[in-house]
């Protein structure tokens, strides 16, 4: 496989957007990818969506924004796998352009949500799971979630308020990303006294969905000559990984081998341990997810993960900074774009651009992306030269 | 780019599967496929889906499928481009392939389309145009397709009935076809008599949906040793480009500039000419899209697409034979599975395996998938060595 870099990203604020269309909001995030890019044209477009067959009555949305883009004549495609969608995206992308087949790709991941009822986008995000073995019991995509955390709760000994540090660390991160979903600082206290969701997720254990979508522009590492002072950004791993679809048939339902094997893999082809990331976007979609993804990932022992958050560890200035633009928990979780949107963050990050949640001297940034309840797991590690 | 061959090959009988579940079918040609290539596993999954989100509550098919086929922890995703999303599965697996990446990957096309109302289908279906600027008007797919066919006719001065032959030799093809959906002999008068679906297409001019999946094993050429055999059948020419979403935004409605632009990167790829092709799946969902398919891969002038049919010249033993298994016409259209399908048919021809409807000495062949009308077309080039 040729090297490839990510020449420029591009992303929009998360929200309800009820003044853009699907093909604006994916648009926006695309034209600011190129022109952070310095390039006026790609090769080609991979997109990241979930709903938007469901949600918005349209499919096919690798032509339906290389039309609205302007790639006419290039080749365009859309790949799903949930929530994973995003990253997924840029695998393919980043296969194409390694393969020699392409000089450049455009990978925009990309999510319009809020146009139905909740109950309709309850429906639409549990497809995510299992339709005959777990949908047809009436189970929604938040209670298994919760039926993960109350066991692990259970299994290990801890309590609802260990889980706060997750997204205490997200909400106080995103007070200083213009682009995330939420601006409002959190405690402990709030945390605890939130509407409950599902026995025993809360509002605050939970990630807000919304409309919005984030673009990387990729390109053979060694066509890379200027960047106008800016670091060069290679991906040094990228790998995927599956697991069962319901939660059910797992020999051990409370750790996410899928994100084990792709991280293990990624870690791998990057020649990097654990040790030496120095930032993690991982795919905090609930707080339970948080602490197995950084126990998956080898950032703590088996039913050990929350600890990271109780011993203060996760904060940008941390040993082990996560979420660092806000996480899904508040910057926000757009479903098919939320990959991105994590890729965008560490190669901010990677280029210093943070400010006051830049994690000091950040050279190696990994991204995880989870699609179900850890059914399909993407894992990414860049580098800055 | 590393060549890629096809190692096997999968499909099941397409129809009304109301006694299988979405899973068995695609599960059934995947292990086909398998068998036919000898292996017990392989590196990675990609399939091609359009409808499983609407018609059957299921998303993440590339985990969905994983989990049912015993390809635990390997890498899957779905890949969707409306009645593309067979051949653009393949084409991301080619990629990810040809990159060195993988050393084998099973490429599904599936689509369980049966278990819904007509209705549902139709508006399913309809999600391959244009939501805002096509599907607003209450045009649907078929009507889209209806339009382009009667400024073909006002045009060029044809007749309804000179689109037959295309329906006729494909139903006359898919009589030796096990696998097919209809199994019925036509003529021109029937074709006249059926009934009106929306002027000037009528039910034999339209392509039936069905349930169906076809699949192939793919792998690095050069690790083909023995086939049992058979020829080494190697993808030579692979392509994909797009056209706007839209048909009222193009300059010429009545010329499918992408499926031009595909075939000519294919054959520059392949390094053959449009006469080099021994047998061309095209992708008959509509008889005009045959037409106008022959026509922009350069086997006809601009509007004289239907003379090659009036001609005799697409049957089996003709000098340009297409849709020698029966086509989308009379094999039917499993859309997501299509692409697949015509993969499966051209290796079959290239093996030497179509028995009556063999084209003699068949050595390179092509296939053509189209999403929407039009928008995404990818073409694929084989060759048996």
């Amino acid at each position: 496989m040729r090297p490839v870099a990510i020449l420029g990203i591009g992303q929009t604020q998360i929200g309800e957007h009820w003044d853009k269309s699907l093909r604006e909001i994916g648009g926006e995030a695309a034209f600011a990818a190129m022109h952070d890019a310095g390039v006026e044209t790609v090769d080609a477009l991979f997109v990241g969506n979930m709903l938007s067959s469901t949600i918005s009555g349209q499919n096919q949305l690798g032509a339906f924004f290389s039309d609205w883009i302007g790639l006419w004549k290039q080749e365009a495609v859309k790949v799903e796998a949930a929530c994973a969608s995003g990253a997924a995206a840029l695998r393919a992308g980043l296969m194409a352009v390694s393969a020699g087949e392409l000089d450049s790709a455009l990978v925009v991941g990309v999510e319009k949500m809020t146009d139905k009822a909740g109950h309709d986008v309850t429906s639409a995000l549990a497809t995510a799971a299992d339709a005959d073995y777990e949908l047809e019991q009436g189970i929604s995509f938040v209670g298994l979630n919760a039926l993960i955390m109350r066991r692990y709760m259970h299994e290990f000994g801890w309590k609802h308020e260990d889980f706060a540090p997750f997204s205490i660390n997200a909400h106080a991160n995103a007070m200083h990303n213009p682009f995330a979903r939420l601006h409002e600082k959190i405690s402990v206290e709030k945390f605890e006294k939130s509407s409950m969701v599902a026995t025993p997720i809360n509002l605050l254990d939970a990630s807000p969905i919304g409309d919005g979508a984030a673009a990387v522009v990729i390109v053979p590492a060694e066509k890379v000559v200027s960047l106008n002072g800016k670091p060069k950004i290679t991906i040094i791993g990228s790998a995927s990984a599956t697991d069962t679809i319901a939660v059910h048939s797992r020999k051990d339902p409370l750790f996410l081998s899928a994100a084990y094997e792709s991280s293990k893999r990624a870690y791998e082809m990057a020649n990097v341990s654990p040790d030496d990331i120095d930032v993690f976007e991982l795919h905090d979609a609930f707080s339970i997810m948080a602490a197995l993804s950084l126990e998956a990932c080898g950032f703590a022992e088996k039913g050990q993960g929350v600890r990271l958050g109780l011993d203060g560890r996760i904060s940008p200035k941390g040993e082990r900074p996560v979420c660092t633009r806000g996480g899904l928990k508040a910057r926000g979780h757009p479903v098919g774009a939320t990959g991105i949107y994590q890729i965008v963050e560490v190669v901010q990050q990677l280029r210093g651009e943070c400010g006051a949640t830049q994690v000091d001297g950040a050279r190696i940034g990994m991204a995880q992306n989870i699609g179900g309840s850890g059914a399909t797991v993407l894992t990414h590690i860049l580098r800055s030269d």
